[in-house]
This record gives C-alpha cells, structure tokens and sequence, in this order.
C-alpha cells in the first residue's frame, strides 16, 4: 500500500491495518487518522510519534504496560500479537537455553518490580545477547532516563513495523 | 473485589481486570495505574476520566474510533468485545426487525460520514427506541458538541462497566 492509498482509507480500515503498529495502542492510530492526509509515510510517522510525546509521563508508562514481557508468558502460552510473536522469533527468543530464559525472567521481574514497567526493546534491531546486555544496563538507569529510553523503543518498534505496511518513497528507485 | 484489593494489583493483573473499561483502550487502564493508590471506586473513576478529559481532541476522537457500531459487522460478526455484546443485547440490539437494522445502519453510515467517528452511546441505559431516537438527534449536532456527548457515554459505560467489577463502598450496608 502507498501512502496515497493511505489517505484514502475510512477509518475502521485504517485502524484496521495500523492499529497495532504501536503494541495494543489502537486508540493512538485511530487518534492519528484525524491528521490525514499524510504527505509520506514519514510524516505519518511523525504523527505517531507526536501523539505519543504529547502524552502525559504516566500515558507514556501506560504504553509501555500494555507491552508484552520479553520471552513472558505470552511468548510461551502463544498469546503474543502477531507482530511481537514474530519479532520475538527474529530476534532468537524462542530458542533460549533454560538458563537464558530463568535469567531472562529474573530480570525481568526485577526491572518491573523497580519501574513498575516491562522492559521495552525493539528486538528485530537486537539479539538475544544484546537484549540481555541492555536489559542488565538500563536496570541501572534512573527512572526518567530509562521511560525515555523505552518510549524510544516504542518508536522503532513502530518504525519497522510502519516499513512493512506501507511502499517507502524511496522503493521505487532501488 | 474491594478498593482494597485492587491497590494491590501488579500492574499486569490490573489491565487484565480493567484493560476493556474503555473499550479496546487498555492503555489508559496501563496510565491510571500510576495514580493508585485509589481511595474508593470513585476515585479510580476520576482518574480514568480525568486522563480522558487530558487528551487532545484527536486522542478523544481516537476512543471514540475504536468503538464498534451498535447492530454493526460486529455484532453481526460475533467479533463483539464480551462487554460490547452483553451491553447490546441488553438493550435489544440484537432482536431489530429487518427494517430496524436498515434504519439503523443508513443512520450510523450518514453519522460516520458527518463526524469521522461512531455513534457511541451507553446501550445499557437505553432501549432500541431510545437509541434509534437519540442517533437522530445527535446527527443534528454541531461537531464539538457532538464529540463531548459522545465522549460523556464513553464515561457512562466505563462507570457501569467498572460497578461490574468493584465492591461500590456502600453496598455493605445494604
């Protein structure tokens, strides 16, 4: 779909096809279709983006609670979205060693039980070592610092996702 | 469950008892988590209306979006939210003649042309008259009036929705 197409959409379709390119966020999608038409996928990106800055803090956190656990126990009962299932998968968490999913969990636990947040990390741009890594790093990070740094997340998670539904300008040039 | 028992929610338990108060926005839910602890029922209300009335108009425009139309594919579909079902067919909604259905589904489409979002009304304080009544009423309002009375039904269903689910502070004495 280009973005032409995009514009042309009624609403219940375009929720229907963006409303999860922020995790379990459709109201922020369907917010954002009051801003059409869109010049580009850029700018509908933009939009996104805005809306989630103009957020009050615990709007921001309120996002970031309706994110799935990193190998949590949706990824292990399959009731993760389509789109976590299938970054989780990309980025290897579904081949963790026992090990590597009891300390996957206790972090976990540990970062949520101090932010009173999940950790949030676009996975298809990492691994499972640099998950871990990170995850151990901004366990460290102060509260402000690290809800900026999960929303940042956010935002490339919605990224890659925008990128698989709609033609980049570029494309046809490639 | 009392007030009580609700302050001691983790978060993730919370959204799963009161993700759907405000239909498919789990994300508010997530935000008003933040707020606790609640001193009453009431005061959880407050604090759900209050992230509502925060929100810019598009935002507002986006909880409205991501509701579905009274009679519509949904409840055709049975891709219903359980309380969106419950609450239509409490009202009725299911048992329109051929002639009703029609009616009300040239009246949702000419309403969503005009606003850019549903009708939402709360059906279980209403019956199938009153509804088809007030769809035609309401047609006639001008914009920013009409969003403000919608978003007030949204209030209604989440309060009844939320008497569901917590021990009012009174109900003891009864």
């Amino acid at each position: 779909m280009d973005i032409g197409s995009v514009n042309y959409l009624p609403y219940e379709e375009f929720v229907d096809v963006f409303g999860n390119v922020v995790e379990k966020c459709p109201l922020i999608t369907a917010a954002v279709w009051s801003r059409r038409p869109f010049s580009s996928l850029a700018d509908l990106e933009a939009s996104i983006n805005d809306f989630i800055d103009a957020l009050t803090e615990s709007g921001k956190e309120g996002i970031l609670r309706v994110h799935p656990d990193l190998t949590g126990r949706d990824l292990q009962s399959g009731t993760l979205t389509r789109e976590s299932r299938e970054e989780q998968v990309q980025a290897g968490l579904d081949t963790l060693t026992t090990a590597e999913v009891s300390r996957m969990a206790r972090l976990n636990t540990e970062y949520k039980d101090h932010f009173g947040f999940p950790f949030v990390i676009c996975a298809r741009m990492n691994n499972k070592a640099t998950i871990l890594r990170q995850l151990e790093e901004r366990l460290r990070n102060e509260r402000t610092i690290e809800r900026a740094c999960a929303i940042d997340e956010v935002k490339k998670i919605c990224h890659l996702r925008l990128q698989g539904l709609v033609v980049p300008e570029t494309s046809n040039k490639l």
